[in-house]
């Protein structure tokens, strides 16, 4: 196995892919791990807004969770009926472009490409957020931890993640277990309490601040603890890959998803107050996670501590990843409908669409580096995009049942527009109460997305629109080009694209550069020998030799001009110029810069318009032609 | 202009790139910048060992400086004599590799090349170093601020920097003035006071330890300061620059680079004495350089002190730069001697050497994470390849006098023996008192350079006798190739291509793949009156269409494999694939994934051996065969 392999794992072949079909048991997973990791972040960012409350911070924190519960509830019923209307997967981008039109579907895909982005950067730093509770030392490194996450992340993904299903199962339902364990133990202890405030094993932090309650400020804790509701789309928008019958399994996987996040946000909510639990400044020393705290309470800091920690830095880590998922589809979803350039839409050599996944990665790390990799100001960027999309996906869902001719059409759009309208509440509440703390560069950053999209789109149309023609096929002006090669040695690789360029064309430039220092000899003297007399032999014309001189150490140059030369005094003619290329078949291969397609790009951008490229790849250990000196 | 032109300049021809030949006047700035820089980090460097001596440590610093500054001179006398036996430019890896061996070369190389690495590390967080103390409040941002500073300096050299004298030169002199200013008034006012111990106008920080000074303290604080000496070989390397008489100058500049260095060190090593300056811990609130302490003490926290900070933050963030201007010629001397593939041989598009910079960014920005842009923790790992490349050249300089035939050559032979003793002493030292700092890092890198650069020549040796070919070249088997052309619409694209088939072979197929959303229509019915007609008017084959139909919304793989069964059923043959390509002349053409490029980056690893492709470009606005549907 090459290194190459190990890294990037072996080239997959399309028809490896299967259309592997789930049920809810690893759907809950696949499609809601990023859904339930919120609840690893979202409690904290609403108790970082309470953080000035100091011990009263505990006490709002259960009604704010409330109210983000009953908006949750109303977002699952919405989406509930998004399944059914769109079986073949109901993206906010299909659903907003569908029944709004195609500037609500960008929008949409906008809002839902930056959220992508942050999540990457969210999820990653919360993850290390646990981490660094867990192992205090580790917290001067929190940045430098956060990219070594996305740098596995991403190479994780260009290699193609495969069975994900089961990659994800494991550290969901350890996560899941972990939590609820928690919650469980934690409220038998409050029962069995007499105030109901148990003693914690590991006394949480108590800021020393007694600020007072503002309804603003209750605002925003809300506005930010909506971030928990971040990935709940996730079933509606894959719905294809459950197993039979699709559209109920898929609805029952949403449904069991949300009642367990509803769950966690309740059990949270309630030991934090419990235990008076606080959010801390993740830039100070002893800096703990809400998490961190809270199971530290109920639990002490046991076996039973890391092994949770662990499976939350798990969990996040994978909810990053399912970024890395989504964001490369959303970029072939607009490839396809020609926002993007069609090489978004063509997977990469692991079945993946890897320029997604590199500017995924360039963008989150970007974020990571801008906001120290620090949750707490990663968090006011958040949500407003998911929110958006949330809107817009309901609202096209509010028109798909005005124009539908169903039974319960009526009821049905009541109830999208109940979500509609919760979604869109929440939507100004978080760009409000957010603006000034960072949710304007989000606002600010979508419409130039929108531009982008419908610019490649128009340029796209007019490039087509350049290239269109009509009518039978020109037949004049069809003469062999002229070809030429450049070749260093009379090896095999020359002989090889000399040969194939006997077969194409009568008229033929072999072209040697000399450098002053890449030891290569004149080959001229040997040129009549070995090629001119075997052409004359059977009857062809002689390639001609062309021997150049580089004063400057400098290959392409001398060659470039040399065929632009030839290109001008023949204007009519095409030339073709054949680049000899002796190709390993490894991993690296494509790696390393090569001649020929160094050549191919320089002459794209300076040839002239008659010029075409080819290779004449010869394989190391392979023959193709008989008449290969190897084999004769 | 576009905006690629303004990121990263327009394309520059060959031609352009005069060898402007430089005097010692800007000299200095091209090739001591790196020398003279590192005063700013090597004397901070030996204080940092010193903290725990408290006060003390002010005291020591002054023989430890001196003991640098006489090594100093000897590597200086040194190399002085390298010149005028190497006016072609003699680097560390050319003077190793000819007088004794090609492993010492190589061993010359990697240490070089991981020392430019860690230069662009060290002196960007030494920069960064010197704008937080100017700016304390940027304290937590040190590694985010070294991460711009680092995307910054790569893609001004991927844009090839051109002016460099003038660019260098104001920082430069600016950074000499500032320094010896302060160091003057300094030293005036300690003339002035009465026990030599003048007031600061800013008090420096005092540490609060006061240990013993060891043996072993001491000795690894003179190891730390020698990272002073780094830099000290530009002038050597870089000879065939200067004017006429060459040598003559060549020497004169690298005198007077390093009687400048040596004045400053012994100035700052005077004044922190004076002044009881002492390192502070950068990770900790309140960091200030030396180099900042000192200016403060000496003129207080005016105009003067925030233009020597900004010079010293240019000329930091400019010496980083030299890596970036050596590290891929280093690459480009090891890919002449095959020691690299010959793509690190090859100019980028603004003439520099692409792929060099592009790994040197990489990799230092990897440094710079995973040491958290501190400098004190970066510096252990330092000056262990310069010294090294210093004795290995130094050696080399005494066996190329033991040949030589010169009169002094006995004279001159004791000179550099001396240097190599002297920093093969000094290496021994760093490496031994550095060792579990990190040094053991470098260390252990080194090898795996050496034995990867043999790798890659051994590699490329095999391929090249494989490649090889002897006799007159076998003419059998001349058929015209199968030519293969990928299409989705008969228009000018498509059509530009076909006729560059017909000039080339008689049988073409025409390979359309219907995918289900990418909106192409079957031009079957059109083929024969558009296409097959015309052909059959001029008594020429008509094109065969074949029409593949993908479930799979995928184009590559129904085409590959349609290309494979052609293939192997012709096996004597030729496959030529032509892709039929719209071009657009605008520098975002090579970023954007072109379907040309993965066709053959696919065929290459996945096609069978006698598998060529080749390029049928239309230009957008620009016209080739008079042919072409636009102009007919």
């Amino acid at each position: 196995m090459s290194i190459g392999e190990i890294l990037f794992g072996r080239p997959l072949r399309s028809q490896d892919q299967k259309q592997e079909r789930i049920g809810p048991l690893p759907g809950i997973p696949v499609l809601g791990l990023d859904a339930l990791a919120s609840a690893a972040y979202g409690p904290e960012a609403a108790l970082a807004i309470l953080m000035p409350l100091g011990v009263l911070a505990s006490s709002y924190i259960i009604p704010i969770s409330l109210l983000i519960i009953v908006l949750l509830i109303i977002v699952s019923i919405s989406y509930r009926q998004t399944i059914p209307a769109y079986p073949q997967g109901g993206g906010s981008f299909t659903v907003a472009k569908e029944n709004l039109g195609p500037l609500p579907g960008l929008l949409a895909a906008s809002a839902l490409s930056i959220d992508y982005i942050l999540n990457v950067a969210v999820a990653i730093s919360a993850g290390v957020g646990a981490l660094v509770s867990a192992v205090p030392p580790l917290l001067p490194y929190t940045l430098a931890l956060c990219l070594v996450i996305l740098v596995i992340l991403t190479i994780a993904n260009l290699r193609g993640i495969h069975s994900a299903g089961l990659a994800f199962m494991f550290p969901t339902y350890l996560f899941l277990i972990c939590l609820s364990a928690s919650i469980a133990i934690g409220l038998v202890k409050i029962c069995l309490s007499p105030h109901g405030h148990p003693v914690p094993l590991v006394k949480p932090a108590v800021p020393d601040f007694t600020g007072i309650a503002t309804a603003w400020l209750l605002v925003r804790a809300f506005a930010s603890g909506c971030t928990a509701l971040t990935g709940v789309e996730a079933v509606s928008n894959a719905v294809p890959i459950f197993e039979k019958p699709t559209v109920v399994l898929a609805k029952r996987t949403l449904s069991i998803i949300m009642t367990l996040l509803a769950l966690l946000l309740a059990g949270i909510a309630i030991l934090a107050h419990a235990y008076g639990i606080g959010a801390m400044d993740q830039g100070q020393p002893g800096y703990q996670s809400v998490l961190s705290q809270m199971i530290g309470a109920v639990s002490g800091r046991g076996v039973f501590y890391y092994v949770s920690m662990v499976a939350i830095l798990m969990v996040l880590a994978l909810s990053a990843n399912t970024s890395y998922a989504d964001f490369p589809r959303v970029c072939r979803v607009l490839a396809v409908n020609e926002y993007l350039p069609p090489g978004f839409a063509h997977r990469g050599r692991r079945l993946v669409y890897s320029h997604g996944i590199v500017i995924l990665a360039v963008l989150s790390g970007a974020l990571l580096v801008g906001f120290g990799g620090r949750t707490d100001r990663l968090i006011p960027l958040f949500a407003i995009g998911a929110f958006l999309a949330f809107t817009l996906s309901q609202l096209g869902m509010v028109f798909h049942w005005l124009r539908s001719r169903e039974g319960h059409a009526m009821r049905r759009l009541v109830l999208n527009g109940l979500g509609a309208c919760a979604t869109g509440a929440t939507l100004l509440v978080i760009a409000v109460s957010k603006f000034t703390e960072g949710a304007w560069l989000t606002i600010v950053v979508i419409p130039p997305f929108v531009f982008l999209f419908l610019w490649i789109r128009r340029r796209q149309r007019r490039m087509e629109k350049e290239a269109a023609a009509d009518g039978p096929l020109d037949m004049t002006h069809l003469e062999k080009p002229i070809v030429m090669i450049p070749i260093r040695r009379l090896n095999r690789v020359a002989r090889n694209a000399i040969r194939l360029a006997l077969t194409l064309s009568d008229e033929i430039y072999a072209v040697q550069i000399l450098t002053e220092d890449l030891h290569v000899r004149n080959i001229s003297h040997r040129w009549a020998e070995f090629v001119g007399k075997p052409c004359e032999m059977v009857g062809r014309c002689t390639p001609e030799l062309v021997v150049l001189k580089s004063s400057y150490r400098e290959f392409f140059d001398p060659f470039l001009g040399y065929v632009s030369t030839v290109s001008s005094r023949n204007p009519e003619r095409t030339v073709l110029v054949i680049v000899p290329e002796l190709v390993l078949r490894r991993w690296y291969h494509s790696i390393i810069p090569h001649r020929a397609t160094l050549i191919k790009e320089l002459l794209l951008l300076k040839g002239g318009p008659c010029v075409a490229v080819m290779n004449a790849p010869l394989y190391v250990g392979e023959a193709c032609f008989k008449g290969d000196e190897r084999n004769t």
